[in-house]
């Protein structure tokens, strides 16, 4: 199968290139009777547009969406749901520069391999603008989700470069994160990696980072044995967003140095005899199956490829070339991202939702 | 869609509890012409095996594998091919004093809030003895891939508790792993690992770890834009490996720290102007497509659950209760695991081949 | 996607070849707490097996199944069903003569032609006794949907050869239908057909003909719009039984000859006020979503393609050949294809039952 | 999984109501480097159009199409094609009247069964306007598959009320469909099934018939067992079109009255030593896999259900009403359906071109 689908019963498949006529997302599987406008939705694409502080690209996206279907009279039908946004001001002549040329740490040598030709322009479909598609649908997950149940995702950017935030996971809220322009709850933190981000700008660089991803409120029992495991899904989603090196969750990298004693999480039950975990080494899921505890994640961020300092590279022929980017392009991709793990992390527990009630209603 | 299945064209479903009747796997989608015997997927099997060596469990299982279809004079048929591997000499009743306690960091908890029901008996299907049937099927698809392109998949244990190995992963032969009970081509570091698990078995207690996966000879084009990026279902498959923690590929969880100068990989051409990357940050993929470098990767584990450690928990009404384990259990899962990381590498590979010359031929 | 599953969340995967060493089938995504034992199920495969009655082969196959996973203490546990049935006393010789010549009206050559190679012992994959495995899958079906609604399905003989039965399907019972060999509940054109049969067995010829099916009590509700119609999977799931040419519901193919407003199933209500229609040339469904009437439908079955008589044919090289078969076959299919047609109706009730909740719920 | 996704590798998703704001088709998996242009688009969707002849409706609906994404420089790029024709004019109000009221023979019931709500303008998405998404996906498969092979699909209608065209299938070439506004290649009897149609639609009413199908040029081997035999896909392509109550293929409900050494096609050998069968009651595959010889179906349409006459009917609530349409209907949907079932048929073709080469290159 072609991989433009997310999904098996809240099903998205998205189209678009960065300088093609639009990007465009269709919801199936959404159950009917939601209430839903675009003010739902829009919400979400704006913490992920580009242009919207002074340490992202300077380019003005509006991404204003468009829903074409599948909604009447402000809800949902139960019928597939098409978003749209349509691209503008595309400069694509800017990239012919670009067409027989390869640059490091883009996908253009390996389109190039797969299909024997690609779009060139602005990086064509594995261009970052594809994420649009996902936010927008991750928009009415989340909106249906905080209606079932207690749901929230927060996600936050933990990590820029070597400057690390110092806070509990436990404690972040949604507010705390849009609190500054780098989404890092800690402000402290945040005003360093800010530094950070402008110091690399101006030498023409770029620089990596780790976003932590807490979703809160999933009752226990969500995740499929044995290869749909809620983790690996929640691994291959979030690992489908670009420029993804890692995921860990609940105790991660951390966990091969503990002992069992140490690690496994003690049951124990509240007043109410509902069953808990005392700790949370977990990460929310026992068995692949969420246990209603936090689920929680960490995810590593590359550098931004496109930088303006210049790079070695080779033509299609295979000549040497040389190559600097003279664009308006994010230094840190970091602040942008945390809305696009929040639409993914919704998609998949919204997914694994609805194959549990399938089979466990 | 319920969980049981890997893949799209080369397809793998699985079925069978640790104490059932038996463990199988269909096979589907598998090219027609393929020389294939028992002894090709046997000494896989018997890699993954219990009481191969001193530091793993002593339960001592043949796993046999029978194929009971798709395979005709010695070729397959381009048929399902039917695999099983019956249970013997399973002591259940050793279970039921687990019926209604919950075991900490294992699944009986998650499965009895998922379906109201579970298979007691040695785990059910929550059992690592699933793992049986990836084998199998992994092993068909790492036959086939040989045949086709020079593929090779090498995983090693790298890292037991706090001790790590001092090794270049691009030097690391499949008859290096091979040459201890470890699984660790660093033969010193596998002496002090060894040292530990004996250690931690001694104190009732159980050791975590990191395993290293390395895939070579995969062509330029592999992967689907933009869900199915290849890290992205390499992260799927190898995340729903229980006990699996955390995974990062190429430049991982160091990336983060990195400028993009520093990251970007530049291309180079050999005298046959065949396009390559000088270093290889990237892990062998660039937007989610394989570049032709190395596929590397490292895999988080969590000790194992199952200690003799008197822990703390609660039983399925809430009060609380002690349990220890008096079983023959593995105190370090990882040996065990690396024919496991080779299989699942190998099946996403193959389902990724066989996706990209349906539309590329 | 290979061809070999059926289904989407009562997904059902069959495997196994008329002379390899079994036939088998894992159902995954059944709901758990299912009562189940092997009865449920041996039940409907015995309607299915050779030589039950004079007019069906005189191979004696006892098929007899087991359960070898997915159920504990009698009950459904949420993960996947293996059903095994061993094949014993395959002769495979008696086909040898045949590895190279291609039998009229059989697969022989087309199989050959997609894989290149083939298992021509006893018809391979391609053998009506995969059937088996739907049989067994359905009866699970068949359960479960009983235990949930009104749930029946009725299916019959109505035609073999130009002798058809003079009965109205509305009124037909289970006990009508296993009343006779033959499956037809018109006793007196039972009698022709058995007749009819012996007739064309003496010739050394095979006789087609047509199944009713009917299926009693699915609510209003059932299918998806629009590629997912419930006929249009209907459809799919009984022309994949072997030796089918035609498929019809409802008004069939009298309704080209029919004026919309004689066509159209007006809406009354009953005294509870539940919406019905006075007719059903609908056949039960409306815009591929079920009304909560009858579904009912007709299936064309061929003659049998082994015969007795000498056919010309040509062998792998194109060289002409003759063939005549000398085994023990079926003159007609029809009475022993009928728990098939209930298993396969089940399969698409039940699928497109959890379908419907997962979003509807 | 939702239902509104077609195919598996040539993977066509649809979303769009008759009155929302335009039809779409997200077509994934196309194979890269093929030319395409809107025009290759639109000369199907003109033969699909509203007011396209005296016979058709009269309501003018120009169903311009855009391509959005996935071509570039002229040629498909591997990545989603995203297809969009925009709703214009809408006379939404007209059917306000219907909100509560529910159409003999149309979905208005069903879906408002199945969601609790439904969009009453136009049909919503049980409108025949979505099969416009359809035709421009199946006018892609079809251009490619004639670049990769003699591929040709002739639809034509056969039959209207009780009046059959006399024309052999082998015979009709696509000029003779076209020929006529009736798309009857017998022009005799599309002159009286002209006289029919207008006949019905003075008298207010609606009348069915039959389109006869014929794939060309597809190769031997085409077709997966067991479930997804070629027939059956094609089957479910055909009838989930709507308004389709019966599909049969070859032989079709005339193989039940047949004999065993009548129906077998003899397989002969012409001088190239290619494999072919002297008749070709089988249809055009065995054992569901294409024999290389032609591919012919027929399928059966009710009459329309929307009539000018007054009809019985009931409200939402179950109380008794009076309906009859004042619209611009089709009193007959054939002429319009050919292209839809050649796009239909393409779609199949194309999608198991690609999942045949996947297994067997």
């Amino acid at each position: 199968m072609p991989g433009n689908t997310f999904g098996q019963l809240f099903k998205v498949t998205t189209a678009g290139e960065s300088h093609g006529g639009a990007l465009a997302a269709i919801v199936d599987g959404c159950p009917p009777g939601l209430e839903l406008a675009v003010e739902d939705i829009q919400g979400e694409l704006d913490r992920r547009r580009p242009g919207q502080s002074e340490i992202t690209t300077q380019r003005q996206e509006k991404d204003k969406i468009e829903i074409m279907s599948g909604v009447t009279e402000g809800k949902t039908t139960g019928t597939p749901i098409l978003l749209i946004a349509y691209n503008k001001d595309a400069k694509s002549e800017d990239y012919r520069k670009l067409k027989d040329v390869y640059r490091p740490g883009h996908a253009d040598y390996t389109y190039q391999a797969k299909y024997g030709l690609r779009d060139w322009r602005g990086g064509g479909r594995a261009s970052a603008r594809e994420t649009l598609a996902r936010v927008a649908a991750g928009a009415i997950a989340q909106k249906y989700l905080r209606e079932k149940m207690k749901f929230e995702v927060v996600s936050y950017v933990e990590q820029v470069g070597d400057i690390k935030a110092d806070i509990d996971y436990r404690q972040v809220e949604k507010k705390d994160v849009e609190g500054n322009s780098l989404r890092c709850p800690d402000k402290q933190a945040a005003k360093e990696m800010v530094a950070l981000i402008e110091k690399v700008r101006a030498e023409g660089d770029s620089i990596g980072g780790v976003i932590r991803g807490v979703i809160r409120g999933v009752p226990a029992g969500l995740g499929e044995p044995v290869f749909d495991k809620l983790p690996a899904d929640l691994a291959k989603a979030m690992m489908s967003i670009g420029a993804t090196k890692g995921f860990e969750y609940g105790s991660g990298f951390a966990a091969p140095a503990m002992r069992g004693s140490e690690h496994n999480d003690a049951f124990c039950a509240n007043d109410k005899c509902k069953i808990k975990t005392c700790s949370n080494h977990a990460g929310g899921t026992l068995g692949g199956i969420t246990t209603g505890e936090d689920i929680h994640f960490r995810l590593a961020f590359k550098p931004v490829a496109t930088i303006g300092k210049e790079q070695d590279t080779v033509d299609k022929d295979g000549n040497k070339a040389k190559l600097s980017a003279a664009g308006r392009h994010d230094p840190c991709v970091l602040p942008r991202a945390v809305p696009i793990v929040d639409a993914m992390a919704a998609l998949v527990i919204m997914d694994h939702y609805l194959r549990h009630r399938a089979q466990n209603s």
